[in-house]
């Protein structure tokens, strides 16, 4: 069985976290490891930025030159990365620095995101190059089987044009919902009316079994991507929301995913603001997302519908705000402030329907932020709009599938080779 | 110079982090690095258990036999540890694991924590032995200037009947305010009306310039201290709140403490739960800490005062709680709710005040809980009393200063070496 139940069932967060850094407290280090540890981390760089000078991995990975060309070596062999010297390099005294890049053989994988209307789908390269979409619409009510069965011929048709010989190292797929980290199953999806669902094993199930699926939650993805390829790279500290009928948290504390003891962390809309406020479908009262939800601004906006797309259009012809969006501004503030009390972060990203939110009452908000956050002139924390727009969940599902291949090249190269064998033998 | 900048001025939470997970992602690992990093592993573990065989420490550290026995006589040169074959142990079959402790010579750090009362010392010795403890008065208003003087003065007061050649390899300071992670002042401390001090500094001229000061905030070191010795100990996601006339937060998630971009993180007790509720010395309404701190405490129970030793006495005589207790307890419930929705901790730990409030209103604050967090049933997180009473900060004070040594033994004890022998020739 060439997909073990690991890959299978491991959630989301673990992307491009050296493999040092994934063992818990009190595990030693031997040779071995640290050479698989070193050709993820060096695969990584080469994947965040797509092309990278080994005078630069040199430098950001602290190693000597030799043993930076021996990874290379390494990589090159295995078809997944290649180096040249690039034109107009030449300029300056002494030999150039190769520079290396994702390799001719494509590597790639399929970042799938769940939304209530549709899925959205992209097969993605190393590197991150977008190589094709699709989108699908989805009839309200769907069941979790239906759905797999889309997701499946969906991916089918984008990996319909690609040489045999692709490498194909998983499939990452984000919704909106609670995703235990102990099993790797959805385990409430609120607005998709899914619970308890081993969502990946049916979709692997319709893959042939040959893929490994990962799946992880919206918010939690949303932060992966804009961390990796959006407006927190390189940051230690961000919170992510995601703002819709609910509201959800992704949220990296240094540099890396926190999830929690069963992967339930970042609920954020059901943070208390308001003790006695607006019932919330949680059975509580004042929770935030009762104050900035949908539901909320809609009733601000004096709009009959919660439709996302009719509040984003209504919240872009704001001009002046009335008294009652600014309210809702206030709360967002509000919420905002908590977090940033809590977490210290170099950044909040506005995820969702909080987008459009934002510009229309900024200056109620930002006043909110900058009265409650303690020695607020002191910290860093940016209020920022996502850098990859409507896409961060789908660009993180990605990101979620290649985390493998970041820790252990090797491994994960050498099951995506048998399956192309696999394959090869059943068409002969 | 012995004492270079970077342990002056290294902040709380690196205590037995290897040395792989404190390099930022990205970072590749040589030989020498892992080396180090194994040895600081090691001793890592000798200290937390003081007394741990070659074969559990093969198991745990994922090594084999010939590497844990180079290692550990590695620290055994360095006089840090011994090994022997404990008696009893002979009774099965083959040959018995030989046992790993902290050696003859005595390597220790000094622990401090500032209360608003009193200065609290301690000498703890490797492996988590309390050797000595000092408690000394504090006027109030006291200047940085006085406390030094004081925490120097029986500091050496504590280092007086110890062996010359003991190895003293750090001082941990754990006091109520806000620590910057940048440059290890004390940037703001309400209760002894501090702002903008280098106490570091201060004591750390006072004793010579050989030892590394180390400081960090109060409730970062409470939960230090339980997850190295107390009720959370091998936990990786613990919330310990330490009550007070404020109320702070110390975090640990994935194993590491979380203080956020410049150390500001964990600000817990100005968590709005109650927008437009009772006015906060920090200027905003409805502040958790205004609901559940000494001074609402006191409301509650008709006290007059808000002395904390008093408080605690009325606590501890409350047999039936009044409604005005018991909805200090369900604010307590409401904020201990959103804590478990934001970060899904195995534990949540009330220290300070809280340990007192806890027992009287506990019928209240567990119902708020259960009723207020999602998917209550699927979690793990317990509410529970600091397993080290009122020595949690004290203890991880002294986790704090041994956190360098089990990041990189060799450089640590290298230093203390070299200040042992300038000692000696300034005697001669």
């Amino acid at each position: 069985m060439l997909v073990s139940p690991r890959p299978t069932t491991t959630s989301e967060g673990e992307h491009a976290v050296p493999l040092q850094q994934q063992r818990p407290t009190g595990k030693g280090a031997n040779q071995e490891a640290v050479r698989r540890h070193n050709l993820g981390t060096l695969l990584g760089h080469v994947h965040r930025d797509s092309d990278v000078s080994r005078a630069d991995l040199t430098h950001r990975m602290g190693l000597n030159r030799s043993t930076i060309a021996a990874l290379v070596g390494e990589l090159e062999r295995l078809g997944v990365v290649a180096q040249s010297t690039p034109r107009g390099d030449r300029q300056g005294a002494g030999r150039p620095s190769l520079h290396v890049r994702p390799g001719e053989r494509e590597v790639c994988v399929i970042a799938v995101e769940l939304r209530v209307e549709s899925i959205e789908l992209a097969r993605i390269g190393l590197g991150g190059a977008v190589h094709g979409r699709r989108s699908v619409p989805v009839e309200v009510g769907a069941s979790p089987v239906q759905v797999a069965d889309q997701v499946a011929r969906a991916a089918a048709d984008l990996l319909d044009d690609v040489p045999t010989d692709t490498l194909l190292v998983g499939m990452g797929v984000g919704m909106p919902g609670i995703v235990s980290t102990e099993d790797g199953r959805i385990h409430y999806a609120p607005n998709l009316a899914w619970s308890d669902v081993a969502f990946s094993e049916l979709v692997q199930e319709r893959l042939g079994g040959e893929v490994p699926v990962v799946i992880g939650n919206d918010a939690n993805l949303g932060v992966l991507a804009e961390h990796a390829r959006g407006v927190a790279r390189g940051m230690s500290d961000v919170v992510y929301l995601s703002g819709d009928v609910g509201v959800g948290g992704g949220l990296i504390t240094r540099g890396r995913s926190l999830l929690g003891t069963v992967g339930y962390a970042g609920e954020v809309g059901h943070m208390r603001i308001s003790v006695g406020g607006r019932a919330c479908r949680c059975g509580n009262r004042g929770c935030w997302e009762t104050e900035i939800g949908a539901v909320a601004v809609a009733d601000a906006l004096g709009s009959p519908s919660h439709d996302i797309a009719r509040l984003v259009t209504l919240l872009e012809t704001v001009d002046t705000p009335s008294p009652a969006l600014r309210e809702v501004g206030r709360m967002l503030g509000v919420g905002i402030t908590n977090l940033i009390n809590i977490f210290d972060p170099q950044v909040v990203i506005l995820g969702g329907l909080l987008s459009a939110l934002y510009p229309a009452v900024r200056a109620d908000v930002d006043a909110e932020v900058q009265h409650g956050t303690l020695d607020a002139d002191d910290r860093r924390t940016q209020v920022l709009l996502p850098g990859l727009g409507r896409d961060s969940v789908l660009v993180g599902a990605g990101e979620l599938a290649f985390g493998a291949m970041m820790s252990d090249p090797l491994l994960v190269v050498a099951a995506a080779e048998q399956a192309v064998q696999r394959v090869r033998v059943a068409a002969v």
